[in-house]
């Protein structure tokens, strides 16, 4: 594939850089969030309780901090997804990455599904707002009601998957919601992302935003190119 | 291994039945709670989002129903954890596995570790607290510290594994806490635990209670053993 220095050189504003591991200490948080102002990433992407302390790393910078909600299982209620969400968003959150319940979408209980969405989006207004839908376990005619679902929900973003089942993003789902959507929600690869190449093709299928914690290599790798 | 008759005959009361993949329907929850009926297991052990459900099949049985708190990365805020707690207890749990903050431990914040157990068990008085501290990630000290803080938190179970990180139960640590602990505390093993052998393994060196998934094999090994 051939990609103009263009993208090369403005990839680091496609990129939430994840950082989402249990075991990560307080200072590797702090070492990531200078990472992201170094390179000027989108985001930061975290779990709520370091919502905190990325916001008082990022505040004055242009590096939004992301935080998840009903990470990763989507199984929390709605009541308590709303009270994550509204919390994460005074703890200093721009962005929310929200798994939505794989459970009553598989059981089809799609009113369910929609109106938690809704009504998450309704507790917090003026953020951005990013579906996981989980595609690892959706069959291909799932991946498309999903679309639906998450178009109806009023949210800026459909995202593929949380990194935490047993595969992540695939090339195919992006180029399907794509060509689906009619540019009516964008679009979030993850999971699995690991090199240049796979940021590369995910953003040629349509992809808007890629999560990935593979920064480092995949930065160097634009580095090597650019320079 | 010899066991005796006494112990396969009980074996259903050690076992935490463990429903907690995300794309688990609401059919399928009914038919699991059927089934922790049939075999009186201590307790189905699910989702918060699924807790109302199975109170319903199980509230006339001694089939207890017990929900995970800030599953399974733990890294939800202390207010988040309280709240999820507190509403599962109003759902009908009467037991909670809760995920400790490994970030916060992994970071040698142990104030931090420890209020935030005695505040989720403070707030949910006279129901079973199980401390997941997800024994993959610590190093052999640590499982020591560890063990310390939950019984200082006074939490009636320490459990090794929340069954989605890389490594689930280590019949070592079993041991390691059974000979320290001085039954000043429970121990729950779980994750990995998918057969009759390594269910008795584990209660030799001192589990009290065992959480798994693999509850019809593991049963249909105790009848054909019993039989």
């Amino acid at each position: 594939m051939t990609y103009g220095m263009d993208l090369l050189s403005n990839i680091n504003k496609y990129i939430d850089h994840s950082v989402l591991k249990p075991f990560v200490t307080y200072k590797e948080i702090e070492k990531h969030c200078l990472f992201a102002l170094e390179y000027k990433f989108a985001s930061v992407c975290v779990n709520p309780f370091h919502t905190k302390l990325c916001y008082e790393i990022l505040k004055n910078s242009e590096v939004k901090v992301c935080t998840v909600v009903g990470f990763p299982l989507g199984l929390t209620t709605k009541n308590i997804k709303i009270k994550e969400a509204v919390e994460s968003v005074e703890n200093g959150a721009t962005e929310l990455d929200i798994v939505w319940n794989i459970s009553a979408f598989k059981s089809k209980d799609y009113t369910y599904v929609e109106n938690e969405l809704k009504e998450i989006i309704k507790h917090t207004p003026n953020v951005v707002h990013k579906i996981i839908v989980e595609t690892a376990y959706l069959t291909q005619e799932e991946k498309i009601d999903a679309l639906d679902i998450v178009i109806q929900s009023g949210a800026h973003y459909i995202k593929t998957s949380t990194g935490f089942a047993e595969k992540g993003a695939d090339i195919e789902d992006v180029k399907l919601w794509k060509s689906l959507s009619k540019d009516r929600i964008k679009i979030k690869a993850s999971g699995g992302i690991k090199d240049l190449n796979t940021v590369l093709a995910f953003i040629n299928a349509g992809a808007d935003r890629i999560g990935t914690s593979s920064t480092e290599k995949i930065m160097k790798e634009v580095d090597g190119n650019v320079l």
